[in-house]
C-alpha cells in the first residue's frame, strides 16, 4: 500500500533536499552555527546542569518488541586483575551489547526511507549490512550543542498543579499545543535551535511501569513538522518511544513524524530523553532556553546513536 | 610484589578521601559547581565547536592486547523493513558489541584498585559481575561540564612549526611540562577545570600507524598527579591509549597515575581523546581555555563509558 | 544463612571428589570410556535422528529474570556483500550475542559454588572476570557421546494417552519416578549413561507460553542426586529452564541439586533440552536407550555452553 | 564483472536446483538417510573420540580481515553470586559475542549468493537484516550425522614421516588429490558421507602463527566440486579458514567453490575444523571411515553457525 496523497502533500511543504547541497549529509544540523552556539553559551544564568538520559541498563524501556533493539548488556572481562603481579595496581574491565537506538539516542538520517529514498534523495540501497548507514551514517553529524527549548507540552495543557503532568496516551502533540507551550515558557523558537518536546510520558517508566511507557504513546502529530519547519529549528526531542503518536492518527500511515523529518526534512530527532528534571527546573527558573549538549556517539554508520544530552541552565 | 614505599607516599599527598564525605561516589567532579560552569561558558567567544571523540568504529585503536577491550562491532538488525506492510515507511537499525573503555572514554573510579581498595576506602570486592562497578558505577558521575583549559605540551615542548608536534615516546610528562604548556596558553588552571593534556600521540593513529599509537607512549609522568591536586582540577584527559608514560618510568611500579587518579584523588581520566584538531584550533584563536560538555554515557555499573565531548570556543 | 545439616548429609552421600585425581576437572565425565561409547552405537537401529536442541532465537526461553541470561541476538554483518567487486560471488555474515546459558545448554562444572568451593575442592575464587570459568572451564570437557536413556517420567507418571503429557508444577521428580520411567521403558540406566529426564514442561513453551514454562516448574527432587550417582551416570539433562524443581522443596535451601551435581559429584547438567519429540519416537520404538552426541561448544572459561544435542535410534 | 563462463559451465555440471523439490531447504543434507545413519553407526569399532573444534576464545583464528568476523568476545555477567542470600548456593554466569562464522562452523546455504540468487533459484534478496538468512537458516539443517570420511590429502601427498605434513600455500587439492587420499585411507567415498579434507594448514595456528594459517591458504580446487557431486556426498569440511584455495586459481575468479557447492549444489561446507588428531588417529587405526556427528547450533536465520563436531571410531 503507497503512502497517501496526504502524505506527499505534506512532505512537499517541509522538504528540504537540495537546500544544503546535493551532497549534504547532515540537514537541518547546518543551522548549527556559531552565532547559534554564541547565542546558546548566553543563555546560561544559574549554572544549573540537567541530565537528559536515562541511565543504561539492562531494564531500560526496550520491551522486547522491537526486533533487535536491546537493552544494554553490561558484562565484565576483568574484575581487579593484577594484570602485572600480585600486589599491583588491579583494573576491572567491561562490554556492552545494545541496540543503538535502545536508550536515549538520536534517530540518525538512514534510521528510515520511504519510497526507496533517504534524505536529500538519495537511494535507499546506500544502508546496507557491511557498511550500515554509508553516507548518511550519525559519524557525519557534527558536535550538536545549541539553544534549547523545552515545551512542556503537559504542563502548558495540564490542569493544574495536581494533575498527573501527563498528556493522555491518544494526545497527539499539534502546532496549537507547540505554541502553547512556548507561551508557557515566554520563550520563542528560533531557527537553529533544539526543541525538547515534554510529554510526561517518561512517568510511566520511571514509576516502573514500562509497558504504559512504551505503548499507546502521546507524541507529536503529523501536523508537527510544518510548525518545526517554518520554526527552522536543528532538531526535535521528546521524552516518549515513539516520538510520534502510536498508534498514528491516520489509518495505514505509519510512522508519518519520522518520514517526515528524517527523510524530508535532514532532520534528526531524539526519543527517550528524560524531560522530567528539566520540566521542574525550568518551571523553577522560570525559563525554558538554556544551553543544549548533546552529541551523538559517532558509531560509524549508525542508523542512530546513544547520547547523554545535558541542559545547562 | 606490593606497592613500593615511594607510590605511598605520593598517594598520602593527593588522598581526597572523606573530602567530600564518606559516601561520596564521584570524587573531584564535586567541582564542577554552578559556578565553575558559569565560568565555563563565559568563555564561549567564536562559537567555534571541536569534536574530541574518535569515529566508533571496528578499526579503532584497541589491537587485542588488552583482553575483553574489543573495538565496536556495529552490526544491522533492519535495514529499511517495512514493518507495517509493503510500500510503507522502513526503518534501518543496528547494535554493537564494544568495550566501555575501547575508544574516547572515560575511566570511572572503579576501573582501578590497589590494596584492595578503591576511591574512598571502598572495599575492591565491590566490583563484581552481577552488579558491575557498584557504588562507584560511571552512572553516578553528574553531567561534566566545566571550563576545559588544553595544555598542549606537545607543542610547548616542540621545536618549531615544522616539528612531528608529537612527543617522543618515552617522554612522561612532568610538572615542569604542564606549567610550561600553561604558559604557552597563557592560562592558569584553577580549580574545578577540566585539563586536556596534548601528547601528539594521536597522530600516529590518525596516519594509521595502531601499533605505534599503543606502545611505547609518552604520556603523564608519575609526579603529574601532585600537579593536578594543587591546581585542584575536576579531571584530566590524554591524547594516549595508556594516560600515563607506557611503559612506567619506574621498574614494576605500573600505572601509578591510575592509582594515584582513581583510587587515592577519586578523579576521572580520559583516554584516546583526540585533541589534534583543539590544539590547532587553540593556536589560531590564540586562547586555551573553553566550555568542554563531555558527560559520560551512563552505562550502570561501568568501571569506565564512552564519551563524545565537544570543546566549544 | 548457611547451608541446612540436612544438605551436608546428602552432600557427603554423593561426593566424587578426589575420585579421578586431585587435578581432575570433568568428573563424572571420566565415565565416557571408549567402552560406553562402542555400546552406545550398537543401540542405533532404525537410523532415527531426534535433535534435542531448541532454535537459537531472540525470542527464546529467557524472560529477563535472570539477569545477564540473554536471548540470542542474530545480527547482521554482511548482506550479500560482493566483496570483490560488483558481479562477483556475494556473501553474508552475522553475528550474535547470548548468554551461554541462555538456551539449550550444558552447566559447566564452574556454574555452581558452594561454601565457597568448586568441584573437586578448588577454591570459588578461581572464576574470575578474566579468566571466566578458570581450570573448570566448559571446553575442558571430552566430547561427549554415549548411551543415551529417556526417562520419560511424565508418560510414566501420566494418566493416559490423552493427558497432559506434562508433569504438575509442583512436582519433584524421586527416585521412585526415576525408577518407574526405567520400568516403562525397559531399560536399566548403566555407568556412563547420560540420562534425559522428561517432564513436559517444555510444552508451555512450545505453546508459546513461556512464562509458564520458567516458573513454577517441575524438576529434579533433591533426592534425585543419589540416584543418578548410585547408577554412576555420566551427565543427566532435562526438558526445564530450573532443572531442579522451582521453587524448592525446602524451605531456604535454593538450588540443591545444583550443588549436588556441580560441585559435589562433578557431574554436569543440561536445561532447556526439547524432549518431546524424543518422547513420541521411543514410544513409537519402543526402546529408550539410544545413541547420544551432546559435544558442548568449547567456549574457553565457560561456565555453560550451548549444545545441539542430538539421539540417534 | 560478470563471473567467466567458465564458471557457468562448471555450475551447470553440479546444479542440484530442483533435485529435491522447488522448497527445498537443505540440499545435500538430503543425503542423510536413515540408512547412512545406520552404516555410520556400523563405523564404530574402538570407541575413540576425537574433537575436531577449536577451542573458543578471543585468540581465535579471526585477525580481523573479514570485517564483523569477530573472534568469541567472553564476559561475565555474574561471579559466586549468592542470589538467594549470604551462604546460599552461589552461581556464575556468562555470555558471549562472536562471528557465527568465526571459529570451526559450517557455512549456511544462505552464506553465499551469485548472480543474484541462492541456492534452489531463492532471490539473494530474501536474506536481509531484519530475518536473517530466511527460508534458508542454517536451522533449517537437520541433525547431522553420518559416515564421516577422512581424505587426508597432506598425508597422501607427504615426502615422509618427517615432512612437515602440511600442504605447500599454494597448492589446490585437484580431484586427483582427492582419489589419492582415498586410496591412502583404503575408503571409497560414498552417497551421503560427509568429507573431511585435510590440508595441514591448521598446524600454522596451533602453533601460534595465525596470520600464515589465514593467508595465503591451500585449499579445493575449482574442480573438486565435479568430485564431491560425482560421489554424492552431503558435506565437505576442511582444516582451513577459505575452504578452498586462496588467492584463486583463476584470476578474478573469487570464492568459485563456495558458489558451486553453496548456491549451484546446496552442499554447506565446513570451516576451520581441526583435523591434526583425526589425522593422527586415522593413521594409527588404518581406517579413515567413522562416524561423524556435526550438528549446527540451530541458530535462527543464520548464514552459518559454530559446530563441535565429534569423530567416533
Amino acid at each position: 500500500m503507497p503512502l497517501p496523497d496526504e502524505f506527499h502533500a505534506l512532505a512537499k511543504r517541509v522538504n528540504n533536499w537540495g537546500r544544503w547541497g546535493a551532497d549534504d549529509a547532515i540537514g537541518t544540523l547546518n543551522l548549527l552555527t556559531p552565532e547559534a552556539v554564541r547565542e546558546a553559551a548566553a543563555t546560561v544564568r544559574s549554572g544549573r546542569r540537567v541530565p537528559l538520559a536515562l541511565p543504561l541498563r539492562q531494564d531500560g524501556v526496550q520491551t522486547g518488541a522491537i526486533p533487535g533493539r536491546v537493552n544494554p548488556l553490561h558484562t565484565m572481562t576483568a574484575i581487579n586483575q593484577e594484570i602485572f603481579g600480585p600486589g599491583t595496581v588491579a583494573t576491572s574491565d567491561d562490554a556492552v551489547t545494545m541496540g543503538l537506538q535502545a536508550a536515549t539516542h538520536w534517530d540518525g538520517l538512514a534510521h528510515v526511507s520511504h519510497s526507496g529514498r533517504l534524505y536529500n534523495n538519495r537511494p535507499a540501497g546506500t544502508v546496507t549490512a557491511h557498511g550500515g548507514a554509508g553516507a548518511l551514517g550519525i559519524e557525519k553529524a557534527p558536535p550538536i550543542v545549541s539553544r534549547g527549548v523545552l515545551l512542556d507540552v503537559a504542563r502548558a495543557l495540564g490542569s493544574g498543579p495536581d494533575g498527573p503532568g501527563r498528556l493522555p496516551a491518544d494526545h497527539a502533540v499539534t502546532p496549537e499545543d507547540l505554541t502553547a507551550a512556548e507561551e508557557l515558557g515566554g520563550v520563542r523558537v528560533r531557527p537553529g535551535d533544539i526543541v525538547l518536546v515534554r510529554t510526561g510520558q517518561m512517568g510511566h517508566y520511571l514509576a516502573g511501569d514500562r509497558d504504559a511507557y512504551v505503548f499507546p504513546s502521546p507524541g507529536l502529530s503529523v501536523r508537527a513538522p510544518e510548525w518545526f519547519h517554518a520554526r527552522d529549528v536543528a532538531a526535535v526531542a521528546t521524552d516518549t518511544l515513539t516520538f510520534e503518536i502510536f498508534p498514528p492518527e491516520i489509518d495505514n500511515l505509519w510512522m508519518p513524524v519520522h518520514a517526515l523529518h528524517l527523510v524530508e526534512m535532514g532532520m534528526i530527532q531524539g526519543q527517550n530523553w528524560n524531560l522530567e528534571e528539566l520540566g521542574e527546573a525550568c518551571a523553577e527558573e522560570g525559563r525554558y532556553a538554556f544551553f543544549l549538549a548533546a552529541t551523538a556517539e559517532p558509531f560509524v554508520g549508525g542508523t542512530g546513536a546513544p547520547v547523554a544530552p545535558v541542559a545547562v541552565l
